[in-house]
């Protein structure tokens, strides 16, 4: 069976994120003054064949640590559902 | 008021994901065999003023438009909660 997981990474918090301070700076420059504040992270998409939810994610979570997260600076979450 | 609004940014289909495939032969490579598929996108979080849900969604749909995505090869989807 394949599953589709999502993946929400994110810089900690206390971790400076560069990429969004140049985007919120940006955006209140064109206008849009009701901004406070923006983070910038990554989503991930994996397609993976699994038998059951749990060994799907379960596999996220390694290729997670393997290569998609630096975990010393960044979080994440993982939603999976039946594709 | 404060709103969050998360913002999934992803290539449209068609559009050709360098990135995504990188990270899929990279992750194949070290023994996922199990994996299908990588997509790779954006997730960018606003903190945005604003008087009601649906405002905060407008605006949150105009920094889209003026800054956030490329509307030629991109897609996205927004979600709004209160602070």
């Amino acid at each position: 069976m394949t599953w589709r997981i999502e993946v929400f990474i994110q810089l900690k918090e206390g971790v400076l994120d560069t990429q969004g301070k140049a985007v919120e700076h940006s955006l209140v420059s064109l206008g849009h003054t009701g901004l406070k504040r923006v983070k910038v992270g990554k989503y991930i998409q994996l397609w993976v064949d699994a038998p059951s939810a749990d060994q799907a994610r379960a596999e996220a979570e390694k290729m997670c640590a393997d290569l998609l997260v630096n975990e010393i600076i960044e979080g994440y979450t993982l939603e999976v559902e039946a594709e």
